[in-house]
Order: structure tokens, then sequence, then C-alpha cells
């Protein structure tokens, strides 16, 4: 069961909620417009779905909302920020916003945040680039979800990272992407009564399966094998060491009682220290037109993040799906913190 | 039939080759360490099986040995360099240079590279950055060989690309990755009598095929579906619209006749301007212990490059092995240019 939600009046609700708890009414927005975007752009996992843990974790401390990230270090294209403890997204949007002014001056600049909080999707951050005509780039650490290749246990996180490069007569190209399956995609296939790929997953035991079911209580394996893996580590380092955060195991699960210490790094480039933005613009659209040309007759291909960007017209347009639980649970925490808003 | 080859034996033969074809004695010497070095690393693909074709593309006037690559917009942390179509491996290396330069000044800096060749591996150059500390980015884009997702016709590069981190006490971590399958493997797999696993090729028409004989003559599928061929997408423009070189089908193969026109896109971060280096070092050696301990008993697990760095130890000791079929071609193309050597 579920209900069509308009996006204004969720976010509305997720604000009303968020300063109920304390928090600064931009900081509150910020919060808010960082799940609204994930809902349209149909990425519920990371929308209002995280309203209540993220609240919960204010509450009890785990996340210092009155703190201040404070830049660390500081150079012509580069910076380190220690996010103490503060709310993900606010963090993570200076920093991003860091990288995008310094980049104006240099051609490339990055930041690398350490001591934060999940952020939302990276494809947020690294499509704040386009606003000024630059590829931009996201990425995270996680807590341990999959194994390294060559192993079996629960290792490295699934490290997300994410490209976004602007276009013109097309949307933008958004790659938002994790180095292991997306366990959502495994538990469809357990819906579908299909099996799980090879190389996927394997069991409790360690042993390769194609058991949607035995996969999940399992282990997920890196894509692509040692490709994969090596994507992951090297975002845990990029994220985690140059930014003086945790990598590994010494990262906090959301659900974990104790700071998450995550980094997580950025980077713009300028692409006028390039090339002219008109013909950047004016060759990627033609690229595109190009890859899109490359199917057989019917077949349709997107890009990347295209999907999210149709998805976010009809959403808009028709609002955003939520289960009936979400919405009687987002309405209860309304009613809780002492706001009339209900979705 | 393979004979063992001492790898400074090996190397002096290309040099001397090389040399005659008018190449520069600095030159030629790049370009046969590139080639030693993927033969000591275990990458024969790109090591002196590709001494013919280089030699052809040169004779031929496809690759100016004579022209000098050229900065054509440089910026504090950026630079773009017209390769003029002069031998792959020098411009890319001068390019590296140039950003790890910058890098030192700034934090972070990159450098995109048109109208150039084939470089032989991406991890060549993301591994120079190591020497000053600097953790490296490589990357290339190539003729269509896969399709995008979605599609069933070749489409994109499999646009390889390389991350270098260095360690202390390990190897450093070099991932150096292909955004396809590796056509080697799956050569490997009909020898072996084995299937294709799903979503690696499609065969002539079009359709999945599990059989290696049909994926060879059909069409290889990007690594992980949308995120191989968005990873391949967004190196594509990186490299190709960044640096005003070619991009998708307007890059040359190799035994085309006509210049290749590839792009190249490299970055140097200056690992000093995040974290001290020893505490840098000193937390990949620990990361990488944790993650080679979260096997199961008996389970090794390589970090990506660790395998290379292995065999280079082998191979410097007990030299390259090379078929004797390529021998043959060598020692002719020696005897052909008037040099003494033979291996």
């Amino acid at each position: 069961m579920e209900r069509m939600i308009a996006p204004q009046k969720l976010k509305e609700l997720e604000i009303g909620i968020f300063q109920s708890l304390g928090i600064l009414p931009d900081n509150a927005n910020t919060l808010a417009d960082c799940l609204t975007q994930a809902d349209l752009w149909g990425i519920s996992s990371h929308g209002a779905i995280r309203v209540p843990i993220y609240a919960k974790r204010i509450k009890e401390g785990l996340t210092d909302i009155s703190s201040e990230p404070e830049v660390i270090e500081d150079h012509p294209s580069s910076a380190v920020i220690n996010g103490k403890n503060a709310i993900g997204p606010v963090a993570a949007e200076k920093a991003m916003h860091i990288a995008v002014e310094k980049a104006k001056n240099t051609g490339i600049a990055c930041v690398a945040l350490g001591n934060t909080n999940h952020f939302g999707t990276c494809g947020r951050y690294s499509a704040l680039a386009l606003e000024d005509n630059m590829i931009g780039f996201a990425s995270v650490n996680t807590t341990p979800l999959i194994a390294a290749f060559g192993g079996t246990r629960k290792a490295i996180g699934n490290n997300p990272f994410s490209i976004a490069i602007p276009a013109s007569r097309h949307f933008p190209i958004i790659l938002d992407m994790a180095c292991g399956p997306a366990q959502g995609k495994i538990e469809l296939l357990q819906k579908q009564g299909k099996r799980v790929p090879d190389g996927w997953a394997v069991d409790a035991d360690g042993y390769p399966t194609d058991d949607p079911q035995k996969a999940l209580h399992g282990v997920l394996l890196p894509i692509a094998g040692p490709k994969g893996s090596g994507l992951a580590i090297s975002v845990d380092i990029l994220c985690g060491i140059l930014s003086h955060a945790g990598i590994g195991a010494e990262i906090g699960h959301l659900n974990d009682s104790r700071p998450q210490n995550l980094g997580a790094f950025f980077a713009a480039i300028d692409i006028s220290k390039f090339v002219s933005v008109d013909r950047f613009l004016e060759r990627v659209d033609g690229y595109i037109d190009y890859v899109k040309g490359t199917g057989r007759e019917g077949e349709k291909i997107l890009m990347p993040g295209e999907i999210s960007f149709i998805e976010a017209e009809k959403r808009t347009k028709e609002g955003i799906p939520l289960p009936s639980v979400l919405i009687d649970e987002l309405n209860e925490l309304a009613a809780k913190s002492g706001i009339s808003t209900r979705i």
C-alpha cells in the first residue's frame, strides 16, 4: 500500500521535524532538500525513509547539530575539512562548494571531508558542480558491506561515487554507483523467483550461491571481481585517509550507537580551463546522440542518471509514492514533534 | 613454444629498433621502458608484442616521431597538451610529470592530453606519482570495443584507467582496469571449455550468449552493466573532450591507416597537503593488513596491482617468457633495422 505525496508537502513536513529537533532553519532545509531530491530521483532508499534514523541519531546526540565543520588544511586547489560530526548533507554541501570555488581559480580542485555523517546520494554533490559548468566528483566510504576480491567476509564499504558531466540539449550525465551489487536488486530477484548472477554473492559459509535468500544472509561480492574491489579500496583511502576519518571497520553504521566518522572526497573540474564551454556542451550532446544511436531498432539506451531525471519530472507532477507504513511513521513523528503539518 | 628473455636484453633490442627508425635516444628509451615494464608486470598484451605495430605506424608516418607535444592551456592546477601525434608514451609521461609538478604547488592537479597515440598501460603513468608521495590517476580512451548499457553494438572504448596509491611496508596499490571484460579472459574460458558468465557478451546478432566462440565474434558488454558503461562514458568525455581529441568512433584503431587522435587524462594528488605522508603510509599499510585479514583461512587476498609486482620480481630474475614466433619476428625486425642485438 502506498500513496502519492506532493514533494513540497513532504519537504515541509521534514523541515518541521528537523527544526523541532533544534536544527537551524537553513540546515533543516538542506537536509530535507537532500532527502526529497533522492525521492524525486526515484532513489527511495536515500529519501524520506531516512528521516526516522536521522532524527533518532540527533536525539541521541550521535550527530552534533550545533557544530560547524572547520577547514583544517587549505591550499590553492585542495582543502581538508573536519566535519566535526555535524549534519552530513550540510558538511558535504560546504565541501563541494569549496571545491567548486577553488577550481574557478586553478582548473581542478578537491576537498577531503572527515569526521562526518551519512549525506544521502553522491549524485547530489557531484551535480552541484553542474551549475558552474564544471564536472563534479563525489564519493564517500561506508561501513563494511562487501567482501574484498578473494575474500568471503564483509571487509570494505560498497563505497559509492558519482561523476556529473553537463550537457545542453540532453540531461546532464550523472553516474552514481556503488562498488557492490545493490541489495535491493537481490531482493527483487528473490521476489521474481530468479537466481542471483554468478559472482554476486557468497552464502554465510563463504560459498558461491545463486540463491537470493542465501545471498541476502551471506556476503555480497564486489562488482566485476577485482575491479569493484579495487575501486572500493581506492575510494576508502581517498575518503577515509586523506580526510583523517575512519576506513574499513573503523566506520560506524547508521544503526550503531557511536558517531559514524565517515570520510568523503569531492572534486570539481572547471571545463572552461580546458575547452570553451559551448564547444564542450556541443560535443557532449553529440556524443550522447551517438551513443543512443548504437542500439538495435527499438532498443532504448539511457545515459547515466537519465532514469532519475525522467522520474523526477514524473514525480514533480504526480507526487512521490511512499509506503503507507512510512507515511504513518512520519505523521506520528510530526505529531510528537508538535508540528501541525501532515502528509 | 616460448623462451625466457632477459629484460635488459629485450629492452636493448627494442631501443635499437626504435633508434633505427629515427627516434631520438631519450624517446626510444622511454618507449622501450614502457614495453618492458608491461612485460615485467605480466601484462604481455602491452609489451614486446606491440613493437611491430608501433614500428609499422612510425614507418608509415602515422605517428610523428619528430613532433613535440605542446602545452596549449596552462592554469595553476590544470593544463591541456596537444600531443601533436607524437609517440604516445613520451607525450603521456610529459603530461603526468606536469600534473605532479603542479600538484606540488596546489594540492591536486590534472592534465588533459589530446591528439595522442597508444601509450601502453595506464598503471605506468599513475605509478609515476608514487615517486613524489602522491596518488596518481591516469586514463585513456580507445576505439569502440564494447556496447553501451542497453545496446548491442560496439559503441564505446573499454577506456582503461588507473589509480596508484603509495604504501610503505606493502607494495603500492595500483588499480588498472578497463570498463569491459578482458578479451583474453574469454579466450581462456574457451580453451578451458567453460561458459561465459551472464552479462559479459552478446553474439553477432545481439543476443546474450554464454558461448565463448560466439562472444568473441559478437560484442563484449560493459562490466556490471550500467556501471561499467557509465565509467567508460565518463572516461571518454574526460579524455576526449577536455583534451580536444576524438571520442567514440572518432578514434583510430592501432591497425587503422590514420592517426589515432586518442585523448588521455592524468591527475596527481599531493598527500602532504592533506595529512602527513608518514601517517598516510602507516594507515595504508594498516588498511592492507586489515583487508588481507578478512579472508578465510588459506584464502589469500591480493591487493590491486600486487600480482604485477610479484610477477616483476620473478621475471627480473628469471626472464620474460616470450612466444618463439614473437622472438623470431623481433630478431628479424632487428636484422632489417641493421642492428646487431638479438634475443
